[in-house]
């Protein structure tokens, strides 16, 4: 029994022990339940001081430990949904050591990453993948003739609302593919999850379809009994007849050619590996529906607000408070507060105003309006694509839809973006937080491809504020009358830069930048909050007597052909910085202006290089994508210098 | 009676005074089935001489004339699924006298505009978008207060498939909106529908869950006759009980909160109009299932291939024979053949190949893979997200999967390109058929975005052929073991250029394109089929003794350094020619790299500019956007003649 290196944290003597699922296997059955109050208190202890998710993941412990139990893991494929539930599933399959590490730059991931484990077996951070991989999986076991191997989704009830998974249940269905679905039922997206199918299992899950046909029955043979003294008999073999019929045929996964299962105690743990191991020997494809708890096991989560510990930060594990440093001077907002208290203050002047999220509403702070204003905002559930159509749809009726998404989500919604919305010229405000790169939750979550993929697209207005106060104006203008086009605004995961931030609305012109410092010898261009690194750096040159004009573009489309006009004329060395990707980013637009009038200069772009970002704190990434203020303090130098060298041949 | 202009076709007497629904409601019930006589005619007649789709059409007559019969269109929004099925619709709201210039270079288009029509409410040419387009105007209604209006949306079986279709009766199902969503059931796409929600609507349709459940309450019955001589009476009452279980209580649409209506005869016109005369005043989302036969009350297209006839082309209407204009000349094959053929030749060789496509088999080519090889390829439905995510589970173990999705179609998928494939460097070969400019299709067709919106993504390889052989050596090498990242094919809609396609396999490097011809002033550089134009232009130049480099990129991603050091090192004036946005495209990347490298040259970019694109034939639209041979000679003639103004000066 030792301190885990690093944590701090002492593991208890049955997980001490199991370093993969092999020694897992070695447990007895009655010592599973042992393990997995081990395995929760581990998790509890770890993400408590380190922070991380956290309810999802004490909610599936035993689910966990069932499935590396019963199952012959790595060779047997196991794939988790979003993936923020798989700590367990970490520590269980030989990380238990750098678990302390997750989230953290160059640890762990928060989530399963393909070349992290052979039993991550497929890379995850968004929904509703799950399904469609595991069956990919699956069917090649078919194609190859490899009989023993099994295929298993892990699906949480909100996962399932997203249109992918339907559309993988639709192709398994017809399969012969050996794949189970694990239903991971437990009310909860990151939000408490929405959706006639959140009604629907409720309603398997309390039998009230089932209950209320068999009162019917029972009313029924009520009424014949006079017709003979066997009613009781009668009334027994009818109401399996029903039962039989309701509760397996004519089931939502049965209609989708599922056999299923359940639904059962999730937290059960013995139970449940009884279950798996029967569902072994089921050929085809099977849906086992799990009940759950989000931060089962642990009083406070158990008994508190389940969006509050989805991801709680740091705590006291022992009181349940969840640690706020609460800094001497204010501070600047999230940048997701803004909007949120922005939209209201827009909405209550124009009726026309009405929001949308796709599951995130206290992800983007859209709750607020959604409690000021029930009937003007929306959680469509996760169902990135309905969001941006439904969004269309009140458009086409004169309404001015604010339609909040994740940059990286966005993507799940690009064609309806394209088709429904730019296409038709509809004015729909799409409001894109987690814009740039996200932090801790790396890669799935960065939304680094945004500027590019919009900015190709015919009408759109694409731009991206640089404070708080170019926020709430790019709201302001956006729900104008007189703007009648789709029309994005992105901003990053996190805090602004201005304590006093509910300023006055101003109107900003489309496609008008600002010049925020005039300069010598250089001129930087940036595109949204980055622009604050770029004063800093500028700020630290000024002191050594380097001057350098800076330039907010704001929008990446409709560029600002003025501005850059003056800044092509009076400057021959230009540095563009931007939070996303620098293939096409407002870089390229600046360089195709710069090409489609024949201007000549030096230009560097900076912002996310063309590759993948792996997680860590915005910081921390700033600088290894080379656009933190020091970094672009060092470029200017570099810069100026070569240019001293050329002069000095 | 009078010949419509221009179109040589006489239309029957009631549909000749109908302009508008209107004039449709002052037909008495009894002239209904007369006057939808009349419309299929109308149909025929003109699709058989201008072409167009056709099948869909004629199987929606009743329906069509049914809904505006029966609602208030346009106050009552009407949603058209995909469209391809609204010829009837835009013939009654007034466009039966230019209906003949469907589909033709500034006539009307093939699917619902709103631009067009006030009757069409909602611009489609995708799929699935109609339930979450019209659920918008539901509640958009419901929140002004409006009670009197109606909404629907008309969809097919198979655009049921798709995701988005399912988020959004997710959403609808919750909402107490007035929302009707027609179900237009005729077990086809454009090739015969797949998935398992293609055997619920049959089981429905066929009654075999409730036969199946009524036999067992029988049988039991039967056993417990015995027990008194009213077994009849119970065996009603009890068979009543089960229906209504059955068919209402756990209908799959019942178990996502709609009120299921159906199934009824979607060609008994007077029928139609009184159900939904009945359905006016149910408040709430509300499904009817609709049985229809696409192709509907045309000899041929009834008995003949429901796939040939979805758009058969011209075609001889009283003998059922398609027009095929056999050239002279043996003709350069379909670039959508080469695939087909080429996957087989591949796959023959190559174990590891499997073939995925969502619900374009026909379309793609991939049918031919499908019947050589049944159980490497696969028709996984409506479903693009889902389609790229089950070929990133195939490769996970190690097979090739080659995912043929239009380009832009792959919209729908590109948060899956991104999130299950790239970032996870896995080996998915993308086809995408249809890229650039599609023709007749129009706006929702083109392929305009892909190159920008791929070129973004990290690992990605992104390539074009210039013609079939080319497209073979790059499907050949995108399967060879040596390649492990995500390879992007992408190629046009219609012909190629080589009579003998059928070349040998060469590797190609990747990244490495091909110096076509040297030249002295100017340089061209294309990317895919466009080549084609530019080698066009330039031998006409050299007719006159004007020398123009030319080179084919092949690769968008990663561009051929050394090509282009050599093109910047010799060349001062470049054009580049892509069959895509310039906004981010080729173009862009290229001007990247001069940045990068400290070059300096004029670069002017030809593609598709930054608008959206009608329909048209592909030379008339190449024409349009500035890139056909003839404009691309003239664009070379301008540049130099700049030049050579400039040296006067």
């Amino acid at each position: 029994m030792e301190i885990v290196k690093g944590s701090g944290v002492i593991p208890g003597d049955l997980l001490a022990k199991v370093n993969s699922p092999a020694d897992l296997k070695k447990l007895k059955e009655d010592e599973l339940e042992q393990f997995c109050s081990e395995l929760r208190q581990f998790i509890i202890d770890i993400v408590s001081v380190k922070g991380g998710h956290f309810g999802a993941s004490l909610g599936v412990v035993e689910l966990t430990t069932a499935l590396h139990y019963v199952f012959n893991t790595p060779y047997d494929q196991l794939v988790w949904d979003v993936g923020h539930q798989a700590y367990g599933h970490k520590i269980i399959t030989g990380r238990r050591d750098v678990f302390h590490s997750n989230r953290i730059y160059k640890g762990i991931s928060g989530f399963p990453k393909r070349s992290e484990s052979e039993y991550d077996t497929f890379g995850v951070g968004h929904s509703s993948t799950s399904i469609g991989g595991a069956l990919g999986m699956a069917v090649a076991s078919q194609y190859k003739g490899i009989k023993d191997k099994h295929h298993i989704a892990v699906i949480g009830d909100g996962s399932m609302t997203a249109g992918q998974a339907f559309e993988a249940l639709n192709h398994a269905g017809i399969s012969n593919a050996n794949l189970l679905v694990v239903l991971n039922d437990n009310c909860m997206s990151i939000d408490p999850n929405v959706g006639a199918l959140r009604e629907y299992l409720t309603d398997i899950t309390t039998s009230h379809t089932y209950n209320k046909a068999k009162d019917m029955v029972w009313d029924l043979l009520g009424k014949i009994s006079k017709f003979g003294p066997n009613a009781q008999e009668i009334a027994s073999k009818v109401e399996n007849a029903v039962k039989t019929s309701l509760l397996h045929q004519s089931n939502l996964f049965e209609s989708l050619k599922f056999r299923y299962f359940g639904p059962v105690d999730g937290h059960d743990v013995v139970r449940l590996t009884k279950v798996m191991a029967d569902l072994k020997d089921i050929p085809g494809p099977k849906l086992l529906h799990v009940l759950t708890k989000k931060g089962k096991g642990y009083k406070f989560s158990e008994e508190g607000n389940e969006t509050v510990w989805h991801a709680p930060g740091l705590f006291n594990k022992d009181t349940g408070e969840i640690i706020k440093v609460t800094p001497k001077e204010p501070q600047p907002p999230k940048y997701q507060d803004v909007f949120g208290h922005t939209i209201i203050e827009l909405a209550e002047k124009n009726s026309k105003i009405m929001g949308i999220t796709p599951a995130m509403p206290t992800g983007c702070s859209l709750n607020l309006m959604m409690k000021a204003m029930p009937d003007r905002a929306f959680d469509v559930g996760i169902a990135e694509q309905h969001a941006v159509t439904f969004s269309a749809g009140l458009a086409t009726q004169g309404l001015v839809p604010f339609c909040n998404i994740y940059s990286s989500f966005m993507q799940r919604a690009y064609d309806q973006v394209v088709h429904d919305v730019a296409l038709q010229n509809l004015k729909v405000v799409f409001c894109l937080d987690r814009g740039g790169l996200a932090g801790a939750d790396g890669p799935t979550h960065h939304g680094a491809f945004d500027i590019a993929y919009f900015r190709c697209i015919p009408n759109m207005i694409v731009s991206a504020p640089m404070n708080e106060e170019e926020l709430r104006n790019l709201m302001y203008t956006a729900q104008l009358d007189e703007i009648q086009a789709p029309f994005s605004i992105r901003y990053p995961r996190g805090n602004g830069v201005m304590v006093e931030w509910k300023t006055p609305f101003k109107k900003i012109e489309i496609g008008k930048g600002r010049k925020l410092k005039d300069g010598k010898e250089l001129a930087i261009l940036s595109l949204g909050h980055p622009g604050n690194l770029v004063t800093q750096a500028i700020s630290k040159l000024e002191e050594e007597g380097i001057s350098v004009a800076h330039y907010d573009l704001r929008f990446a489309k409709p560029l600002d052909e003025t501005l850059l006009h003056e800044v092509f004329s009076r400057y021959k060395k230009i540095i563009t910085v931007e939070d996303g990707t620098i293939v096409g980013g407002v870089g390229s637009a600046v360089l195709e202006f710069m090409a489609e009038n024949n201007y000549s200069a030096q230009v560097k772009r900076l912002g996310i290089p063309d590759k993948f970002i792996e997680h860590g704190e915005q910081p921390e990434l700033y600088e290894e994508c080379g656009f933190s203020a020091s970094l672009i303090y060092q470029e200017v130098l570099e810069i100026l210098k070569l240019k001293q060298h050329i002069k000095a041949v």
